[in-house]
């Protein structure tokens, strides 16, 4: 097999709306979301980020979120998803990989994403060193999406090794 | 960054099927479908064409559908989705970027795919200019496909830098 | 257009679990898990191996697994998911293909992925004779997945034209 073919990788990030009462903060794409509806969970529940991550990880065989930040990496408890790509950026680079780009889909009905794609874009494409774009869509009403419960984020990536 | 790398996009569509009193026709990857239930929307709801067009957005990062075709185009309105796709290969392009492919996932109980698949990918193919794949699936009677209330596309797209 | 630019696949499968009552064996990413409900279905239920066999056809043009090992190729019934992947890797390679890696997203509340993963790798990174690699996620309780009524795979392929 020849080294220099690029490689792909996918992620996949699915995250729930907190429950009003928790009134948490949305944090997606790199940017805080103010006044909308935070999503659960132990990290920041940035769907889009998480995503980004997991897939330079698996385009590039470093791993995954869990092994790379998990329970045995406490000095990431709490890390933001912006840290979290920026770090998993430097990993694979670290492994001999340079990274041709990142695509992320998101499906959802929340936030309304376009007015600020430029901005998260440019958060993203900063933190990863390369090209992210991030592209948002519904669901029709179809599904958990469609049902407002939760958002997912779709993640392709390229890397070829140095 | 190297400009040279090759470049991942990533585009999902999900539509509704009508109710049956609208009687639509059913559009989808680039044929019509007589007989079949169509699918709800103001387009044609192509949602094979439209991710593929989608996921050559997202590679080059020239924005999206709604931003290449949406309300602020009028002359876009009521467009075929093989139209719309024919033309988000023509933007793409004209950004400076030379295509490799797209390949497109269908997930949907109907209509029955694969009598017509190679009809579908000569009209994709031919719209693009590159070679477009489309596979068919079921979800085995999970989720909002499996029961019937609608599909969707997943499609991801290589482009390079000229 | 340039028949050296890379290609791209993408292959999805979804599989219910079996009913209590059938006792399956699980079969998934090329493993055998001991104790783990199976998956339903007339094949062994393997949905990685499955997504990862489609994601490769589909980068290359070369079919699907219908097309491929369906009803009229009766030497396939009954055969693995590895036992079809390698295949599939075979028949892209014939068609004049170089295959540069396939990457796997599972999404499901079950088998614990992690522990094993490794193992997972080595076994369809032989079959396709390129690096395959997996990940694990849930969708967070939501959707049939986040239900436990079934499991998803979703693959992406390279490929380049030899």
């Amino acid at each position: 097999m020849n080294a220099k073919l690029p490689r792909t990788g996918i992620g996949i990030d699915v995250h729930a709306f907190a429950s009003s009462a928790e009134s948490r903060t949305l944090w997606l794409a790199g940017l805080e979301w103010p006044g909308e509806r935070g999503l659960a969970g132990h990290s920041d529940g940035d769907a889009v980020a998480h995503a980004a991550a997991d897939a330079l990880f698996s385009a590039s065989g470093t791993g995954d979120l869990g092994t790379n930040f998990g329970t045995d990496r406490p000095e990431y408890a709490g890390a933001s998803g912006i840290t979290l790509l920026s770090e998993a950026a430097r990993i694979v680079r670290a492994a001999g990989f340079e990274i041709g780009n990142v695509a992320v889909q998101l499906v959802g009905n929340r936030p309304r994403f376009t007015p600020r794609r430029a901005e998260a874009e440019a958060v993203l494409s900063a933190a990863v060193g390369a090209p992210v774009t991030v592209s948002a869509t519904t669901s029709d009403g179809l599904g958990f999406t469609g049902r407002g419960e939760g958002i997912a984020a779709v993640a392709t990536a390229v890397v070829v090794e140095c």
